[in-house]
């Protein structure tokens, strides 16, 4: 595929893998939307006054359908957007050509190589000479990641002249980012502080991200201001559990079509991401097993019935291996030949470090068959036995299946919106510093009640006395802020 | 598509969509393998008696990747087979590629009109100058019915000279069965008589088929000895109940990626196949409301705590609709008009007549628009709010995703290896007559045992004193016939 | 307990622990009735008629709550009842008074030794000069065994004058049967054949009852026509499964308070009632463990998530343990002596041979430590570790708890009523030879039906179509005889 | 229930039921403790060095077995303990009886009148000449509140000599409180100031006590340092979710034995006690109804399947309903009104006055029939049905049956011994000021992972790259304060 940037006929930049497709993406946003309530009714509440006019907003999210009903949530509300994809596989191809063709600068297709979703990044960031962005919508941190970097190399290059050394670092990845720094740096010595200095802020919506922006925070490296939508209660116990319960089995069968009922299946995590997967698959007849290195989230996995062992202890019996931490080196080479023949194994954590896919690459012998597009049997030379191993390691929900489903997304991205639309309105006021901040309990409180409706649900009203009572306002927010749901 | 046979390099007949998918479905089968050990035990057991010799087989049965190495069961232990899938939707292109590449004759693609289905159906009968079949492998009865309208029609026409006429019927399917009879009536007046007169039987493994199977026997126009495969418990109480529990979510992910959780989901009927959908829906986090005619399965769905209402009371508020029940008319297109916009409107049952198709395609002013293969939303003209139909009103499972997962597959088709290995030793005892007969249960029990192992089981075994004191063999088999399990 | 019969002043004879309860006893009926919507509407719509008039009616049944209900309906409809327990441990004493101050002769009380509760059956078998019973409700088959044992005696002394020789068994239980027999045979050596002449036949409803009637009536030996309540649907697959569903759990919490969440439990036996418990324990958190002998039954629980192991598997690492298999010798005292410290063992199938009672009983040293009445910690010598053992091995749902709940026990005792009339009905046409008979599946259904409208449930009407096309009358049946459900 | 305090042998304090139940306390204590692994912990690891020695402990907590091994705990750590139950049903006399001989001065027997209630609060509070207590260990605040009241009324004492005036308050129960102060203060002008002054601080465990708490502090009349043991995740998260999901079958089916399977059940409030009941009533076949004021509640409960309505579109369908808010005024006496015949009504909430049952006292010609202690029927006078009320509208979990089990007690527990023990260790430090803690998360974790080894878990351990890529220390803690679990 070559990187050159295309344009519709009204001028608007974008590069996807197919615009024929954008009818059928257009047909599949009209379902969705009807699904999506809470971002249908931001549009009804904020379109009339534009709050997002003169916005320009880089979203660095899974390309999807949903996604897609974001975008143009987001532009009915006056901003003008430039997109790219957070991984590799997880761009729908027809929701990209819908919105490139319909709404906005697309950068994003199914199977990016690792060079391509870089020049992605950096082309959704990239808004010309006008400047810009004004605002990030993040998942994961790249968009974030890059602006940083570029800054730290920029401030580098200013002092000493010298220019980031891809051969600097082992890891490939990073190689990439560094090239593409280094290429800026030539053209635009500033172009990095020139971004930063405009931008207002970002929201960031994975654990993972988070986890990078409260690093960068306690070393006061941070650059911009950041508002954690992942902590909000109506994004991390409902996208990260409910939706990973939906599109763990979605993705599992999808790609090998497996029975799972019957089968042993260990979730290495309990989080809220392991929570749903170990219940899924429970719910489906497997026999879950959970490794933890917490013992509290260990001790709830045992109250449900499901007995937590080491991977060691397991790696012989079990048919089906998903990762949830969200750390690194969960299930090594080592591990894999020791499964039985066939073992499924695959990863839901953001990154795709959780399963060691490098060992397994350079494994003597090694023999890689691919089943169909991201399902790869791998067979160990001395055993003629193989392993199973689902998106080359990364987020089999949306490598294999088509991620989350709209109803959940919906308040994932509300939550999204709300946040743009608080650092927007507040940009030139101070209230937010260069750190890192969750929404306030109201706004959590919003984000559901507005996925109500669509349910038949009916909420009961506290009288005033009650209210006064239990000491919260009648109208909420009704919990304290460290109550966990 | 030209319905013209074509032939392998060996001279082997067959018609599919695309030879080039064999390798990807050679794949997929030997994945499948794995998954499959009844069939896999049953090819170690009997393959080298070659038990089959000599026998020519005709199969009528979802052409997809667990048929597959069905088909190589029987060629494994010796059998000439010829194959037709028994729904227009429910083939695997891949693997109809890879069995007539290199193991049967197969006339099956996905997606054939009823016209073709037809045509591969007699494609599958017809095994030239040599005559044959002498077993048939059938599912929904299809195969033996177009035997018994042929020998029906050859009769008439022996005794009036009266060819069928198309014409006579209202059912247009029915007019394309009387069509390929009357052809062939005009080239060979004996065609049925001389395969019937050699068919040694048929295994018969839906509830539908077996339906009409009784009716046949109850009527004493049964041609040829039939055993019912479905009533083995390794069949009706897993296939159906745990097969349709797997692939009802899947096919509704795959077709609609609707989030499941939250939603209210009606199913109609409560059946081995309904309680397998309605398991699934609950697990998912529907709110589940079923259907029922009769009160015992009405109350069972109530000590699962789920309510039984009638389909009336529900339309307004339900978001999916299952049909399962093997009866016709179940939803109509008054009811269908009445529902939520977006509702989802499948049917899992064997027939496309559960859900009133007919009725809603000539609904004056209707439109639909197909937002992909088996998704089409039908609008109504006067609400503009439409429904989505998966499948076209046919078993979405199989139309809308993969069917069920070769685990269970196994314990069926085992069932289906076994009688035809039964029918076939005994074709010259007279063992046999024109009747309907079910697997004897030690055959039933030792399917389940061959499926134990893969999944890790021990048995207990009964001492003798205790095998004494239940008045039971050691061996089994343990229970008397009436046990419902 | 001094075993005299005491009278009401009306002339009633009974013998229970404590008639002043009988006023609470009232109570708990009166709110039992609700939940009995089955055996209610017999006495609405048979009452009237009062067809039971002049039936002498003899029950063996566990003497609860929901068996007052039962007696009162038989009672209504016109009966004369004599009633006693059928396990040692299961009478509420405050049903026995009520009903023995109200409605019938009762001779039940909770704890009764085993010479008693020989007594109480013998009681309630002996109508006095007048004859009688003419019908008899069995609940695992105690009453009939009597009179079959009686009349064999009879027999043998007629030819011989040998008396029976309780000497002549090792089993206590038999002995004291032979004993009562033997002093019978003194008072009247015809006593049980003027019985059994004037039988019209037995209803029994257990698992274990009806197969010794099924022995009997293979040997030849039964003497009286019997119609198997057990096979009814509604009360196979709803007593068994949903009841012990309900008293599994009701039984352990009463009887230990132990928290189930996080325990291994394991369950032998995976039929109607093992399913119940493992259910039960499944969902309460536990991680279940099935034994089983029988491959089908043990593909089931794999199929629900449950590994089937041994018991000698899992030993070592089991929190609870509960028989259900109506075998004998399921766990023996070396199983107990591996078991951890303070494991609970407990048998919820109908006999107390499944635990070996008698083998902890005489180990040398062991020691009985009585928590309170029905949960006893045994304490093993060389371990000074313990087994808690519930209901000395018998039914823990009744001796630990009070069985099953009236709604599930109306289905049961409904399906008893009705073929308590069936019979009854019959008693001069010579419709029921001395053979087993299952109820009609009409009746099976009409049980069911009857309890629907209690839970809110509508049914749906097939139209005659329908009917037609799946070949049932409109009004049921409608399923065939072997259909599993 | 004359109130005289008596005294054991040895001179300590006490006042039960029945001191000849303490033998069978005894062993239920036994058999407690060994499902109370991290109260076990604690005395091995902290026995040793008695860092309670010369601390006076006074507890206000139901006097169940689980509380007599807290107690045992907390004296074999060498301190000197006072004891009463914080509801007046709740005490298991024979636990009582037990600590009251063996360990520690109790006042506490089942079915306390309020009079009696309070006594029994004074007479643990009250120490003698000697002065103390010097911790508290609290359930709900009553202790705290009569400290808090009584300095509150001494002052106003010192500055106006107005003695307090029960008169002043309609509240009966309030009524009482100010009586036993006036009667206090008559006494001895500065009883609780001196209280006051030597208190080291209060632990309190339940959401009730603390909102109190947190309400003192937020007014600044907090008089001293407050631990919320509550909000350990090990608290709020199993005790009130995993304890409640198993007492409340339990407290429903001693009280009632109603089939829980078929019900319509509605449970009032889906926080942690309200998610464990609605659990546990759909697992048991119920089909559950959820009322919430908190969307964010209210979208997590329609994620599970259950529907979220408001109480009156459900009065009339419902058999059970279960309060769950710890707000008051939930189910009035006109909702009971229009309720089934024999709908089950009960709180499991900390306080009675969820349920309106003084204006069920108060209605005209309503009739109460008590079926056994704790089980109620009210009648209506104009349409004779009734409603059962359970333990008089207080918690039923432990008025109807015997509250949380061991093991989930323990996690609770074992958070109490650890707060007390720090409060102790800090007493001089002036670390705790006059407000409220909770326990640092690394606590929190120890807890859980004391409960880990009798459930048979193995945790993972991390490696040091793995802990310093997801920025943790290798031991812990794992997550961040905010976490949800």
């Amino acid at each position: 595929m070559s990187l050159l940037v295309e344009k519709t006929s009204s001028g608007r930049e974008y590069k996807v893998k197919d615009m024929s497709q954008a009818d059928f993406g257009r047909l599949e946003i009209e379902l969705a939307e009807v699904e999506m309530p809470g971002l249908m009714a931001c549009r009804t509440e904020f379109g009339p006054s534009q709050p997002f006019k003169g916005a320009k907003i880089t979203g660095s999210l899974h390309m999807t359908i949903q996604t897609a009903v974001l975008i143009e949530t987001l532009t009915a509300l006056g901003a003008e957007v430039r997109w790219c994809s957070c991984n590799i596989f997880s761009t729908q191809d027809h929701a990209a050509a819908a919105i490139a063709r319909d709404s906005a600068s697309v950068f994003a297709w199914k199977g990016e190589t690792l060079q391509e979703y870089w020049w992605c990044t950096e082309r959704a960031l990239d808004w010309g000479p006008g400047g810009g962005p004004d605002l990030i919508v993040d998942d994961g941190g790249d968009a974030t990641l890059l602006i940083h970097e570029g800054v730290k190399a920029e401030e580098e290059y200013a002092k000493t002249g010298k220019l980031p050394d891809p051969s600097s670092t082992d890891n490939a990845e990073f190689q990439i980012v560094l090239t593409i720094i280094r290429d800026g740096l030539k053209a635009d010595p500033m172009k990095y502080h020139k971004m930063k200095d405009r931008l207002v802020g970002v929201s960031e919506e994975t654990t993972t991200g988070v986890k990078r922006l409260y690093q960068m925070q306690a070393a006061g490296t941070l650059l911009f201001p950041a508002i954690n939508v992942n902590d909000s209660v109506t994004k991390s116990k409902f996208d990260n559990l409910y939706g990973c319960r939906h599109s763990l089995p979605d993705g599992l069968m999808r790609a090998t079509d497996v029975m799972i009922a019957g089968k042993v299946a260990v979730v290495c995590g309990y989080g809220d991401v392991g929570k749903g997967c170990a219940a899924a698959l429970k719910q489906a007849g497997a026999r879950v097993i959970v490794t933890e290195i917490d013992p509290i989230c260990a001790l709830q996995a045992l109250m449900e019935g499901i007995p937590v062992l080491t991977l060691e202890d397991v790696l012989a019996e079990a048919d089906i291996f998903v990762t949830t931490t969200g750390n690194k080196d969960i299930i090594m080479v080592d591990h894999m030949r020791k499964m039985k023949n066939n073992a499924i194994v695959c990863n839901i954590g953001h990154f795709d470090n959780e399963i060691d896919m490098h060992g397994l690459e350079i494994l003597p012998g090694v023999k890689r068959i691919t089943i169909k597009p991201q399902t790869d049997r791998w067979v160990f030379p001395d055993t003629n036995s193989g392993v199973i191993v689902l998106a080359e390691g990364r987020l089999m929900n949306l490598g294999c299946a088509t991620g989350h489903p709209s109803f959940v997304m919906s308040c994932s991205f509300t939550n999204q919106v709300i946040a743009q639309l608080e650092l927007w309105k507040e940009k030139g006021t101070g209230k937010y510093e260069k750190k890192v901040y969750v929404l306030p309990k109201h706004l959590d409180e919003k984000v559901a009640a507005l996925h109500l409706g669509k349910l038949g649900a009916k909420l009961t009203k506290l009288t005033s006395e009650q209210a006064a009572y239990i000491s919260v306002p009648v109208e909420g927010p009704y919990k304290p802020a460290h109550y966990r749901y």
